[in-house]
C-alpha cells in the first residue's frame, strides 16, 4: 500500500517538469482553454497529484511568468546594464534579452500572450513595463551621450527594438534556426548600424 | 408579420458590420473560444439572423483574414514595389505595410494570432509566407544592387523587420498613438539607417 501515495504524487514528476509540460500545454491551447484535467492528461498525473504540486493554475502560471521576467530583470542590476557607455549598455541588454529569449523560449512565449485577464496576469504586464522603462531609460541616456540619434522617441525605439527580439518566439525554431548569437547579431546589425551600406 | 424577417436578417446588420463586430470578438476571446452564440450576444442577432448573412464562424474568419492579406497582397503588384532601386521599393513596402496594419488593425491582429488550426488557417498562412518571400526577394535584389548589408540573412532581415512592424498590433493605440506616418519614419530611420549617430 505505500506504492499509491507516491505514484499520486507524480512519480518522476519533480515541480520542475511539471512547470515544463504545463507551459507547453498553455502555449499550445492557449491559458484560458487549458482545464486542469488537460493538464493532468498531459502529466500523466491525476488532478489531486497535481494539487500535491501546486494550488492550482494560476500558480502553474504565475511561476512560469516569473522564469520569464526573473531573466529578464537579472540584467537590471548586472555592471554590464549599470557602468559604461549607455549605447554599449543598450546594446548589451538587447544581446542578452536575445539569450535569455531562447534560453527560456516556452516561457517568454507565454509572457507574450498574456492579456491581463488576472492578478496573475495584471502583475506579470506591470513588470514588463517596469522592465521597459529600464530599456528606453538607456536608450534617453545614450542618446543624451550623443550615440543614438535624438530623433526618435525612446519608448517607441523600445518597442520596437523589443517588437523585434520578441517576434523570435514566432518563428524561432531551435532545432534549426541559427545560434541564439547569431540571432542577436543581426538583431544587433540592423538595429544600430542599419541595413543600408554606408 | 413583415417584420420578422427583417429583424432576423438583422435590420442594421449589413455584411460589412456583421464582419466588423465579429473580428473584435475574436480578437477579445481568440477565434477557438469564441461560438456563434457569443457572436450572436455581440451583434444583437440571432443566430439564425448571422446564418442569413454568413455560412458559419468560419467563412467569418476567412473574409477577416483576406482583409488582411488582400491590403498586403495589393502591394506586389503595385509600380513603386515593381521599378526602381530595391532599396526604395523595399522602403516603400514597410511605409505601406505600416499604414495597411494602422487602417486595418483589427484584421491583421486576428492574421497574426492564427496558428494553423484549421484549412482556413493554413491557407492564411501560406499567404503570409508568400509575401515573406517577396518582402525576402526585395532585400536579396537590395544587397545585390549594394544598397544592403549583405552579411545577413535575407530571410532574416524579413523576420526582424516585420517583427517591428507586426508588434505594433500589441502596443498601438489608435487613440493617443502618433499616426501610421510617424510610426513608419520611426521604423524606417532605425532599421535602415540604425539607431547609432553617425
Amino acid at each position: 500500500m505505500t506504492t499509491t501515495p507516491a505514484r499520486q504524487r507524480g512519480r518522476g514528476h519533480d515541480p520542475e517538469s511539471v512547470l515544463h509540460t504545463a507551459v507547453a500545454v498553455f502555449n499550445e491551447r492557449g491559458y484560458d482553454g487549458t482545464s486542469m484535467e488537460d493538464l493532468a492528461r498531459a502529466l500523466g498525473m491525476t488532478k489531486s497529484a497535481i494539487y500535491y504540486h501546486v494550488p492550482g493554475k494560476e500558480q502553474l502560471l504565475a511561476r512560469a511568468l516569473d522564469r520569464a521576467l526573473d531573466g529578464l530583470f537579472s540584467m537590471v542590476d548586472d555592471s554590464m546594464a549599470t557602468s559604461g557607455p549607455a549605447i554599449a549598455r543598450l546594446e548589451w541588454v538587447v544581446r542578452r534579452s536575445v539569450s535569455i529569449l531562447v534560453e527560456r523560449l516556452p516561457y517568454v512565449t507565454l509572457l507574450l500572450r498574456v492579456r491581463g485577464n488576472s492578478a496573475t496576469e495584471q502583475h506579470a504586464l506591470e513588470r514588463r513595463r517596469q522592465f521597459d522603462r529600464f530599456v528606453s531609460g538607456l536608450v534617453k541616456e545614450a542618446a543624451a551621450e550623443g550615440h543614438v540619434r535624438p530623433d526618435v522617441d525612446p519608448a517607441l525605439v523600445t518597442r520596437l527594438l523589443f517588437g523585434a527580439v520578441n517576434s523570435i518566439t514566432e518563428w524561432y525554431q531551435p532545432s534549426r534556426g541559427g545560434s541564439a548569437e547569431d540571432l542577436a547579431d543581426a538583431i544587433v546589425k540592423i538595429a544600430f548600424d542599419g541595413l543600408r551600406t554606408r
